[in-house]
């Protein structure tokens, strides 16, 4: 049996009732009007199922940012050029992009993971060195990759879990992407999955004019039409018109529901990772949540196709893992709101009559 | 001069504008798509013009929490008793209550103050003692308080503030609200400003029936139309239909304003509060900052009237300053991402084509 294979055999379908309704009845009965956190208490109440236990302790929160280059910038779908992919990389490693700044903010340790940036990075930088190819090829002319470089993109991301596992057991994952011109592969999955017309998922990603976002629309569908991916096989998606760092980025979906950690996933392109995760494996949504609604008109499609609901909508539209490590203080809290909240019967306090 | 007057009068009409257009230069020039981080960078070109600084530091983040009772009870408008309202400040004052858990997260600390429930406090008890009356008055039978009261209610709120800066500088305030029935004065308060029809502005409050919310309609209905409060006189709203904590919410953000305080306003009732503040004194809301979108139907009348968005909805429904709390954390980030993202400069990097 595969990495991949294994990964998605191991999820547990079933997450730890008790625990659950524990939560449930602890929050039913905090000196509050029942359910007044709103979205906070269910997500409380899913992480302590999740963990097995209503005292869940977020201690060591990892972020992951894969990162990896489209060749489909050829046709001059994104505002910035691709050498800008691996000069972030090297920003993320020194600790000066958006997201470390965020992640910082969080309390959470932000690393970068090479998935397929066109670019030979020094072996002892600290980042994730899972290059599995140069770049994507321009998903107009031939596939993004071959399935088999596709499976190999997912098992990196799995990979890269059992790595930092091995380090120190994760409390909580969250999930960032790096790559010019990435928006493009993901509206595609999602047309790909949803068969939603392209006019309809696809947003102007890092700030294109009305002009280029013709013309992003026109090369998607070019894509779409070429290769036909099959919506019933997320890998025939994801090697035809997906890239190398959303492979990545499924794979750490499945790594974390495979190893019971829950997963936050960032925005348009991360959550096409998840999606591609949750098509090979559905009990994976059982750990996953969703961060920010991105400005990419795309991203609401793929919720829906997962059955969730963002948590803010702060109007982000970067990527990197910024809306995961933002939402990554709202889990930690909702943790502290369960367990540290106090009952009526704690306080001495009259219920409602 | 009175200390409302006075308060009023040194609230300066202008910010920082060198430090806003340093702030909006930086932002612009940051390792990320131009206005890729949304809302949080408008909020940190704010927080820069207030304070004067692009390197702001929110380190002292107080929550103050208005306590009062209301004599519309007697109408049956809420689902919890009165004594609660003491109850509930015992429990701040135990650190056991919602907003103390969030606020800890947040960083914050947080103090209850009386300004006027129906009970008496030991000395000693670590709250704000503010107390105007015992309590307001059945508002269907005659005015929530005399005039005069109002005023008191609204000058407690301006010296906790003067007392907070005296212990230390305060460079963030959230304001929070306890008090049983007191979404029933709120909705009266934006329908008394708004002439809006009661029905749009009168919600669920702790979670009453539908018997119970049509009851709660036609007890506002009855106050608005026995008092006819003055919508040009803001002190004539809350002293008929209003509230002492809900005034103790208003100083709050007066007092915040002139001392230049940024200030975060919770929910439904808070926000009543600010309300009040910022129509006596247009120029605070230069220093306001929304928090969360409330369930409560009428909250999002009091911020268009305002001219504020909330930043985030996640179905709060229970005030105390939860959702002041959960937004001080993004305004602090905020401040991260303006001062620590490194500009393209800084790290080297091919700015956009």
């Amino acid at each position: 049996m595969t990495l991949l294979e294994q990964t998605i055999q191991s999820i547990s379908k079933t997450l730890n009732e008790d625990a659950f309704h524990a939560a449930k009845e602890r929050l039913a009965n905090q000196a509050k009007p029942a359910g007044s956190l709103g979205i906070m208490e269910d997500i409380s109440a899913r992480l302590a199922a999740i963990k097995g236990t209503i005292d869940v302790k977020l201690s060591n929160k990892r972020i992951v940012t894969c990162a990896g280059d489209h060749g489909v910038t050829e046709e001059g779908v994104s505002l910035f050029p691709s050498e800008v992919t691996p000069q972030m990389v090297y920003n993320f490693a020194n600790n000066g992009a958006s997201v470390n700044v965020i992640g910082k903010h969080a309390g959470a340790i932000v690393k970068a993971a090479d998935l397929g940036v066109n670019h030979d990075f020094e072996p002892d930088l600290p980042i994730f060195h899972k290059k599995v190819r140069y770049g994507t090829a321009n998903f107009t002319k031939e596939p993004a990759m071959t399935r088999e470089e596709a499976v190999l993109s997912i098992e990196a991301g799995i990979e890269i879990v059992n790595e930092l596992e091995a380090e120190a057991p994760v409390d909580l994952l969250g999930t960032g992407d790096m790559g010019i011109g990435n928006t493009t592969p993901s509206s595609a999955i999602i047309a790909a999955f949803s068969g939603i017309d392209v006019e309809k998922l696809t947003g102007r990603g890092t700030g294109i004019d009305d002009e280029c976002l013709k013309n992003k629309i026109a090369v998607i569908k070019k894509g779409l039409a070429l290769h036909k991916p099959d919506p019933a096989d997320p890998i025939d998606v994801l090697s035809k018109v997906g890239g190398l760092e959303i492979g990545g980025l499924a794979g750490l979906v499945l790594g974390a529901a495979a190893r019971g950690i829950p997963v936050i996933c960032d925005g348009f392109i991360s959550t096409a990772g998840a999606l591609i995760a949750c098509e090979l494996a559905p009990a994976a949504k059982k750990y996953l949540f969703a961060s920010h609604k991105s400005v990419e008109i795309g991203h609401m499609f793929m919720y829906e196709r997962l059955g969730l609901d963002p948590l803010i909508d702060l109007r982000f539209r970067l990527g990197e893992g910024t809306g995961a490590a933002v939402c990554m203080e709202l889990l930690d809290l909702s943790t502290r709101i369960l367990a540290d909240i106090k009952t009526f019967e704690e306080v001495g306090i009259n219920d409602a009559q």
